[in-house]
């Protein structure tokens, strides 16, 4: 008989249902793990929190996150507010001896995040950040060749999460523009990247960035005439170099109109060359240096069975993974770690480290020179 | 309050577990339908009943199909069994007064397609059949584009699917190579490429086919020197007119060396042109006359919440459905079918439309001329 | 010191520039062969004779064909005039000794191309046909991949040439709308990827063909509101058996909006398959069967100088050939038969091949049915 | 009667074929010119000078460059020769008063590029160099669409150019690797992505660069024991801000494995976005803000007669261009320019400041910090 871990989820927002529809998948998912269970959601509008208790079939709906957090029976809190709320909660659930996953950016600040993590250590509970894209079974691929060595000597990655949700200048002002709220692209979309770079190679030990916001101010409403000063990037341009030894570029923009999810790498090695795209999420393209030099060039792997854990989702290779299958293995690896009392990956030690980046090119920008981390 | 229909499933291989997942999903993705339980699952294999059972979590599992179809708790009854099942276990559950929803090709022949639309339709049961890929968000918008006139006058179809899992000659012999369990590759793979033609385009009123078999024969099993006649087809290629007026090609194939998912057309009209692969699901290409010449070209449209049902996924554009999404579309439609008492689409009638195209395609094929439908 | 052969060319449009430009640059990219001599030009408006020789330094022009064929200086006539006066010209080229270089399709039937052939053959002059896309280096190699046993049997080809100029039903009627000028698209563009076909498999044994025209009549002229019959094809579909056993299909068509230049074709071996599209003429897709599974998918091979002849445009690879090198190449093969006194590929014997498989679809699809060759 | 102009081609390498190639291709392919004619071709070793004067039909070999320079009957001199020997030569040259087509990078340092400048300035000859890659009919219509503001404002430029040709350490040190030829890969292949950005946006007014050197020796020759420090850059990462006003990135990378010619940028604007690669020559991706948001998506433009001067090759579109037609282009322009005694673009002086860049890169390398130009 399977094992139940109690679910709580605060927030009811994009990532709200994400979650709540990938706890629920990766209990059948995958068999190897307890089952999750929907217990509890909390939403400050109890009309929204009503209808997701209704959707996605949890026992109880809360307006105030605290009677959540305090819940005797929860054994997870979820959180999926804006970042600005991000430590209140975690803190209170961590303080309550819950197991936490909070949604990426972890906190405002590095320090916040550490604050965070710290205490999440001391506690004894998991903790997991949402870098969903981290999930895929091609990523994880792609992060044992390089460490089989398969691609030789790294000598260079250039990454990019790029989206044009922000392209338009008169897209209104928003919490997102809010230095209060954490940075900007950077920090939005640019943590993406950061975490993926940082799983495939491993630590950055320096950075220098340039953050440019070409937008300074943006209305404080949809077609208002008053405009208020954007305090953060829409842009960030970073120069990093890891600690095995190679460098590359990771670059954050919210202004690349067009573009819903420019997620992307190359990776060159003296043996072989990966590149990979979220835009084309189910396809790595991989060049293998030794091959007959006519019929050489670059492979498009297809994601399928042979590459773990798509074999859950589906026998057959073709059938596409999407959006909400990376954030069912997520949650299933974060049950996972919970159940074998072993960290999870990300968990919150590597948000933090994904946070001081972030900060350490802010700092970066404003020094205009290089930083040591 | 949600109302719930129990669910008895029928096979726990590569669908039975496609549709385990995809109901339990349909309840939450969607909150405008009842809720499917899952309530029994059946298979021959007691332990892997029992396994099913365990992760989806099934109330029951049994061996004898003939009991969970017997089950006056369960409305809906899937079937998920090799094709030479189907008939039988469909009309039972009819019989029985349940929902049925069957996997495709419906039925080794369309005779016996039509005896089991006609008994349910009787019956005044709702049924469903397996073609999935007909729920992609960006076929619903071809469809619509073609009936509004978007494209102008169709003038092609050019569609096909091809996978390569048979594409080596030793592959053994199996019951997908008996004609006495439904036709080769023109039901196999062929059927999703039949069903998406007569989704955007409507009836096929003519087909001339031609029926290939390279590899005549294959081991018993994998390794053996004795070797077992292959008695359907490995290609088949069909010329086709359709009611409408215009004609096109429809290709099947599971000899092809590297394909996964090969599930391709190509419309043309007056105005525009749609290309799609289902190796790219979350892109369709249009071509769109009358725009600057400069700067026109074929518009990879990435799929978002502008295309619906996408957006009861995700809220935000870019991110991937995948292939259980698409069936989770598929059984979040039966359910509502039933729900407002109506038929589904594509439910047993479209289904045996599909085998009567087949079974014409055969016809073709043995006499060597056009065959009308 | 390299000889000369001096050509004179006939016809001053799209195929007359080509030629001229190709003559000329085949002297220089390929040194081991005669330098071709831009003697002559005809064209029956004499201004553009004269503009043609002034552009391109020919050393005459010409209003009268009979003229430049009855010139002993020149050594090859190159036709590039409307298919209609093809055979006229090329017989008095031949009777007048020189060798000839006629643009595809050769006739408006095969019983007019054999009689060229024939008269060729029987003047011991050598001969030429303008299908450039077999140039292609990489579809040189692609037939050695074949012929050499790389892909395995050969199980599937699937054939097509279709572009979008005729997509438009307002495009006014022309002479390629006139079946006294040959047949429609499936001689216009279809006659391309049948040499393909042949060029890659060999001869086809028989055909099945549907030829389709979607728009019965045409203005006369652009915004008339007179309107006249369509006389020819606007898309042709085959189903063809190759003598070496497997089978495929070809599609042509001249009303695929917003297509250029789809002159595509995939071809599914027992270990491997080939894709390949003009649209991206640099590239050629190639999956190999046997390879680690978790890293296997289908490589975009680039041209290069391991492709000959690209290296004699070039020495480093991803420098893109253009259209006009393939027709470089074709002129140079050319003037190598020339040369070495020795039948060119393709020569007027291969044209008129082709020219049997139009006239044998013609009278298939009359007598919807298959027709043996 | 069209006016001549005497060549005379110093150098017989990749570069020297395909000026030989494209001096001759250019008068005939454009009718507006003077028209060049290969009047002498010089270099070190007699007998491949001798095979140039007869492959391409050059009326003079020479072993001695000073003899060709002070040939009074040559009106252009084009050096071909490694960098190291441009600035002599092309002083020379200029002395001589010829007009100079020197390839890129036009010199070792930005210094000896001012000298070559301003000599060629004061002697009122004409100047060129070879970025033929700005010659691209997409790139040309690019510079348009920014230039007219379809775009919108432009917010960021991301560029790359990487091959692979240094990918595996064991390749042999050679003259590339040698600062005293010049710098490394990013006066090699980054001189061209600089070329393009400056090309599409103007200035570049500060820049912040790392170069990386990953493969600190390499072998004396092909398997040799012995190794030798590799002086320059493999990989050079930069920031850069434009005068414009808006930031980006270019990168260079000669460690790219299997990357043949990956010179891409993406260019965003509030209006639009751009997205090119070379890969990919004869096609422009072009997203456009303010369609029907569930139609729109990047478009793939491909090159035609609509973007001059595609028209003089080719009256199709969907014909490629190749790498030797932008060669064509180039120098076809640098003759206009010399027809009508203006500056050719780009000339020495707009390759002085592709070499500004690259020493201030250098220079910010050094420093650690952004430098103003």
């Amino acid at each position: 008989m399977r094992k139940s871990l109690r679910v709580g989820l605060i927030g009811t927002g994009f990532m709200g249902k994400a979650h709540a529809l990938s706890y629920q998948a990766a209990g059948s998912v995958f068999d190897d793990i307890s089952r999750p269970v929907l217990h509890a959601v909390a939403d400050i509008d109890g009309a929204r929190a009503e209808q997701f208790r209704n959707q996605f079939g949890f026992q109880k709906a809360m307006t105030e996150w605290r009677d959540l957090v305090a819940d005797p029976e929860i054994d997870i809190v979820s959180i999926t507010t804006p970042t600005l709320f991000h430590k209140e909660m975690a803190l209170a659930a961590i303080a309550a001896g819950k197991h936490v996953h909070c949604e990426k950016p972890l906190a405002v600040s590095a320090a916040d995040a550490q604050d965070m993590m710290l205490a999440a250590e001391k506690a004894g509970v998991r903790t997991a950040s949402g870098f969903n894209y981290l999930k895929n079974p091609l990523l994880k691929y792609a992060r044992e060749m390089i460490a089989s060595g398969e691609l030789g000597e790294i000598t260079d990655f250039n990454g990019i999460h790029a989206e044009g949700f922000m392209a338009d200048p008169e897209t209104p002002w928003s919490w997102r523009c809010d230095p209060a709220g954490g940075q900007g692209a950077i920090a939005d979309v640019g943590s993406h990247i950061i975490a993926i770079a940082r799983f495939l190679l491993g630590p950055v030990s320096q950075v220098f960035a340039q953050l440019d916001t070409p937008f300074k101010t943006r209305p404080v409403r949809q077609g208002a005439a008053e405009r208020k000063e954007v305090g953060v990037d829409d842009i960030a341009r970073m120069i990093v170099s890891f600690e095995r030894g190679c460098s590359g570029t990771l670059q954050a923009n919210w202004l690349a109109t067009g573009r819903n999810m420019q997620l992307a790498f190359q990776i060159s090695g003296s043996k072989g060359t990966l590149a990979f795209s979220q835009e084309r999420m189910n396809e790595l393209h991989y060049y293998k240096v030794g091959e007959n030099s006519r019929s050489n060039g670059f492979r498009v792997i297809e994601s399928g069975p042979q590459h773990a854990p798509y074999g859950a989702f589906c026998v057959a290779g073709g059938h596409h993974l999407g959006f909400n299958d990376l954030k069912t293995i997520e949650m299933a690896e974060f049950i996972r770690a919970i159940d074998q009392n072993r960290a999870a990956s990300p968990d919150f030690r590597e948000a933090w480290e994904v946070q001081r980046l972030i900060d350490a090119a802010v700092m970066s920008h404003k020094d205009r020179s290089w930083l040591t981390l």
